[in-house]
């Protein structure tokens, strides 16, 4: 008896379709909230990581509830109490309450419903009631009011989306702004370009690290395009996008106030059935971010070909040390931060591969498995970010050139001989090729043994500043 | 010695960089072509497949020859012979001499190097001269002047694939018509939406078939959009972006003469250095591409469904029959044009993780992957179109409706006290639902026989008109 | 002053090849693990969260220790405490230690690092020495003593992953014994198999159940199969592969002491060279992980199908209801249980793409992407875990069947008609199947008005046992 | 009228149960194979291009007729004839009939037809009729008596691929003959190895190319071991795995016969409801062959690595020039061999996914996409038969090593002085390694220079088979 006591101070009975359970007395969370977190220990990362998601939830439930005011199908008070509820859910308090695991079945009515407890719950105690009683404002009758987890879920989600996009486009804005840096400081650096990982022809290392910087600064554009296109939400679709039980003004209204609150540009889908069940823009931005990671592992390729060495490799670049690189072998240090970037892509591009099957596995008026897409995204993103922050501060800004061994190596290339090619003709060229690869000389050499070129004419073509842009041939 | 000499009747002798090799005498294709033919013997699909593919790079041949007229660096009699030997080429003509595999080494020079030997010998011939002399013009000398393979070989693929996005684009056209002409036949069947394959609220089978068509009709402006990454090409960035052996003006007089001869907004990167050595323009748009392929495939997943049956199905719409369905059960009829559909869209999806796995493969400054892109491309639109061509006309033109078989599950289902909410409450709602699936009684019996709404009220309520669409409640 | 005291206190001064830092004083851990922390804040996953792995790092060192002191490299004192350390590991202390992200650069040296720092630490302890002073016992010479990175850490990788499987394979055994139960309890309904979603011919639910029960019971033996090639270890391997700086019989010796700690029988692999660099058995086991989820997801999806309804799909069983369905549509439930376990299976294919890329990206003798391959199928096996236990719990020990609605439809089928095949022949039996859908009768009642077979005769044709397994037709 | 009579001249009438269609006079093949080449013209490539396959279902249909006749239910002359015409296909004759797309709706239908039709017009040819007519032998009744494309089709494809495996292994052998012969031929070319493409310790490239062929060599048994699985098949299964209409023996004679005919060790399965529906062996076998993509992906890698250069990469070996490399660069030659081989491992690895998605989009009783995944691993195979014949021919055959170099990259390494860390200690080793590496000094002349050893005792340490493998240290 006296455990029952302790035990019913220590929580509240609550029912629902599916009979009582005892919820902590002190949780904002109700009952169906802790049958989710009970039923879905999958992955052990729960809303909680993601503020950006949990506040977003609550911007949707706001919108609603100022539309459901306006037409008159919910009283002011309660409205005002969801509002101030929704308000102190965006500052930043009861995200522990939204311990459900980010992989879930049911749509997502596990994440609607832990929105819908937590309001309806801080709503009570704010109107004068107790958590639990659901007496003042009810989490389906009121918060859910007009709405179904199949429009609020996904508007939740792609606000969230849309509000996470900036950061991601900040750290990559830094990165961008790190190589461009030192495309200016190597601006002068001459060094061998390699196709096939083949001697082609001179450039500066300037260029090489400006293209990294312009090829970054492209995925602003594409990650903000894709992006945009979750703007699009299906508020008022209800169920299956019908709008069963919802007004005829309620969707625009409900957008209007998420355009206000958000200060995005939000609109309603052309379709609500097809809006409710379609969820390839979900495909789109994961496959940006996927393009963005690609771009990401082929230049941390480069960084890691570039500074191989530093006696039997490439050595023209120098990473900034950031740990020693072995157990046994002293001195090595190893390019770990390009090494970590180069998984991320491959978790990223894994995750891409979730999402598309996800997507592909809608059925009907639904898609069932949008929570897994979410949780892909936003970890892909999430490492991203991580990944491209230590890449700019542990490793780009620290780079060094070897210019002496940048140098040396185009003068003893072959390649250079392309150059001579308009004044001296494919054949002589192939020529010198040739005798330059069998004998080991420098092309430089052979062409003034042969008297092709005088001393003058050879140094003018092979200007560096002649050879890394076009010039007037003829 | 008849022998041999029979052999010079049908081979002609040509050299290259590794020595001399006999090639078909009538072959306009040369030494290089030969060689590339004997190496790559991989896929068993070459270049001859992809019409629009050869084409493309004539067109890519004749605008570098039209600038370098203008630059003076070609005499006009050459020029002109290139010109000539390009439009036959666009016309169709030599395209079995491009018997080179699509996937091959090199980066694509091996492709870039047929192009400028069928253009050399089919000039050398216009101007005179024979197959293999190369007197007139020369493969490398005229054909490729101001060029490299890797500046002409991805600008003949992005215009090669840009002539190509329309004609993936009208079959979806004809698709998208398809599925809206079906969603006007049945705009008045009133069947069960569905959710997580469970009972939902009722909507029209016209709804869900102009939900395929809006769905499908967005991806026209998603391949646009990708596709129009293509127009920035890269001519005149030669060997690796710096533009080394080309004129300043070279390159926009090249894109001019490309705009010009292929009637599209063509122009040239920002940044010819990243230009040559990106790909992902590749991934994003076989992302679009892989969308579609998802699309799709649900849709194909719904047909399934929805013509499953004929008695232990939904079996709420037939699908034409197109073949006899088993060996073993007479009369089986089965879905077999969406089942194909599937199966292409898996087969986009593993291509775009191919595409995806090639891209991030590039290395400093080119990526020699590029021919297994463009394969991967080409193949998966072809594939599309094939599959949305017989999806059309084999299947979506003869779908027919079971419309009294919907209307009794409408009638049957228990989802339908959704619509009852707003007018019984939802914890009245709730007991009817319970005591319709334990009973097995219809929830329109049960309301009547429990007189808690006239008749007149309930048949007003489950209007098909008012239940799939939102209305004014209160 | 005094707060440099007190920093003195709070904090050990620790120093390596990149100069000092402060260490909390009463970490195990020491510099070099203090600055993967701060280098690699990628996933938020830490080692902590997979205690097999700190373990199985412990049994290598423990073992390398074992071989060292046996071959008179290590004092036997040192040995001991080193062996003392290791154990307490082994027994769960100080895994708090362990905080580098799982993914990682450096190809695992920070992992290696941990673990000799923490046990170097903890072994001064014993030997009467302080944290930090490493004066009795040092990472680098004493733990990692005949050791490098490169064989180190991939052992302790393996015996972690062959500690992990069996508990895989215990949580697979339990769902397999749950559907076997239910394919017994099932044995007696009768029902349509479907091909392609159209109806085939009967079978029992139980030959369904049973079948999913066959299907699982074969991955056991396959995990355990592809587990099984990590038994092949590279201790002995150093830096590459060549045994530099490691005597002759420390191979041998320390596999031995593997195996004698372990119990499992570990072997030296046959070229150590080779052993270094490939990481296919990684990609390998992560297949058979992911051939596991493919069936579970074909499982969870055919469920969802049987389940479907329950007025307007197949509803031939009844999943457990978990959590209330929808926060609009009154006593929904949803089978959210196999919704979960399908998102698994996805997230798991997704990882084993990471697998597979990170395995194809080794370069030259080693694979610097191994911490990624060693995460993503740690978090695949423990997903599956966790979505296994649910699905048995939380799903099939409650799966009833609705045997009328399974006989019902039996009855009322098309596809029976296949058992008169071989009495009336294909023609009649093609006759009667199109009459009976055509008119909507049923095979049954055809046959009898039709006189074609005496009601004794069609019963005992259609008896189930008669229809779901061979019979002597003749 | 007399083009009428024309007509009837090219054609004959067939019909089934959608009706008549005009079959070529001369085809072996029928109504349902008409339809089914119209129906999918999707990939370009019919069942003609892989013979194996078409063989292989002729095996199966005549062990059918084998077990058929045994069982007294199949007439001996039917019997008979049914046997030449299967082996008259066995012996490559009509492949040109089974002309219908490898990706197919239908499960396999059609290809189960195709075989029926081509076995059974031949077969009435034999006993005196004329193709169409069916007078003599069924399609359905006769050849596919027993059978169901559900049991006959899978196995015909475990029996092509189970036939098809030792080509692969075959070539894949000669792979490992040349890389073991170049490991023979380089096994005192001493070279520096690396790890994260940073210097490590020394090995010699015979080292190198032994691990290339020992890592292949593992696969050899993978593929069987994998491709063993398929000695499972569902025969007497028929439509769903029940063996409605096969009598209780025909299973084991089935079997029995396909062991005899095809001398392989061929069962039947454990649980053939099971076996009817699974497809994962598919799914490990693709994983297999994935595995050995990727193994050839790692080392194509490699030797594009260290033949880098000539002048600014590793250059330590030579690949033998294939064809001229650059349109624009004289004397250029590229790696283009194990580039193509790169491109056709991202191929094997989107065919696995689309494999996996096929496979997990199984459904109830059967897998639909089966076509689909066949079509992929044929393909699959084919490519890297193909891919791995040119490596070995065109490129591993013709390397040579630049051991001067290499030597040379040893020497000038500050990696060896690794070696000297058991006598120098690691303190002073580490002194060393940043001396050398600030100043650029050899590590050989400071241990001189300094006195720190004698020349005897650091050439002692520092020969190469001292640093190639372990060693006494004490």
């Amino acid at each position: 008896m006296s455990t029952n006591k302790m035990n019913s101070e220590k929580t509240r009975l609550e029912h629902d379709l599916l009979g009582e359970r005892e919820v902590p007395v002190d949780a904002y969370y109700g009952v169906q909230t802790l049958r989710a977190i009970e039923n879905f220990k999958i992955s052990g990362t729960t809303l909680c990581k993601y503020p950006v998601f949990i506040e977003s939830l609550a911007i949707t439930k706001k919108a609603a509830a100022k539309a459901n005011l306006e037409l008159g199908l919910l009283d002011e008070k309660i409205a005002k109490a969801i509002d101030q509820a929704c308000d102190e859910i965006i500052a930043g308090k009861y995200h522990d309450n939204f311990g459900v695991d980010m992989i879930q079945g049911g749509a997502g009515t596990s994440t609607n419903m832990a929105a819908n407890e937590v309001i309806a719950n801080r709503a009570n105690e704010i109107l004068g009631g107790k958590k639990g009683e659901y007496k003042y404002c009810h989490p389906n009758n009121h918060v859910n009011l007009s709405q179904s987890t199949n429009d609020a879920y996904p508007t939740g989600v792609k606000i969230a989306l849309l509000r996470n996009n900036p950061s991601l486009v900040d750290t990559l804005k830094e990165l961008i702004d790190a190589f461009e840096k030192k495309g200016e400081e190597f601006a002068h650096v001459i060094k061998m370009g390699r196709t096939q990982l083949q001697d082609a022809v001179p450039m500066t290392l300037g260029q090489e690290f400006k293209a990294y910087a312009y090829t970054l600064r492209q995925e602003i554009a594409v990650l903000e395009r894709q992006a945009s296109m979750f703007l699009e939400v299906n508020m008022g679709a209800t169920a299956i996008g019908t709008g069963i039980n919802s007004e005829p003004e309620y969707s625009d209204k409900c957008v209007k106030h998420l355009a206000d609150i958000t200060g995005m540009d939000i609109k309603i889908s052309g379709n609500l059935v097809e809006a409710t069940q379609d969820t390839t823009d979900f495909v789109m931005y994961s496959s940006a971010v996927k393009r963005l990671a690609v771009k990401l592992s082929k230049i941390c390729n480069d960084l890691r070909l570039l500074s191989s060495g530093p006696r039997t490799g490439l050595n023209e670049i120098n990473l900034p040390p950031m740990q020693p690189g072995s157990s046994i072998m002293p001195g090595k240090v190893n390019p770990v931060i390009p090494e970590v970037v180069n998984q991320i892509a491959f978790k990223v591009i894994g995750n891409t591969l979730t999402v598309t099957m996800a997507s592909e596995a809608g059925q009907l008026e639904l898609n069932v498995m949008e929570p897994l897409m979410v949780y892909s995204i936003f970890q892909s993103v999430e490492m991203l970010k991580n990944g491209m922050a230590v890449l700019k501060e542990r490793c780009i800004d620290g780079i060094t050139a070897n210019a002496e061994r940048c140098k040396e190596m185009v003068n003893n290339s072959i390649g250079i001989v392309t150059a001579l090619n308009p004044v001296l003709g494919y054949e002589a060229s192939s020529k010198l090729a040739k005798e330059a690869l069998k004998t080991g000389a420098s092309v430089y050499d052979l062409v003034l043994e042969q008297n092709l070129l005088s001393k003058e004419e050879l140094d003018d073509i092979l200007k560096p500043e002649n050879m890394t842009q076009p010039r007037k041939i003829h």
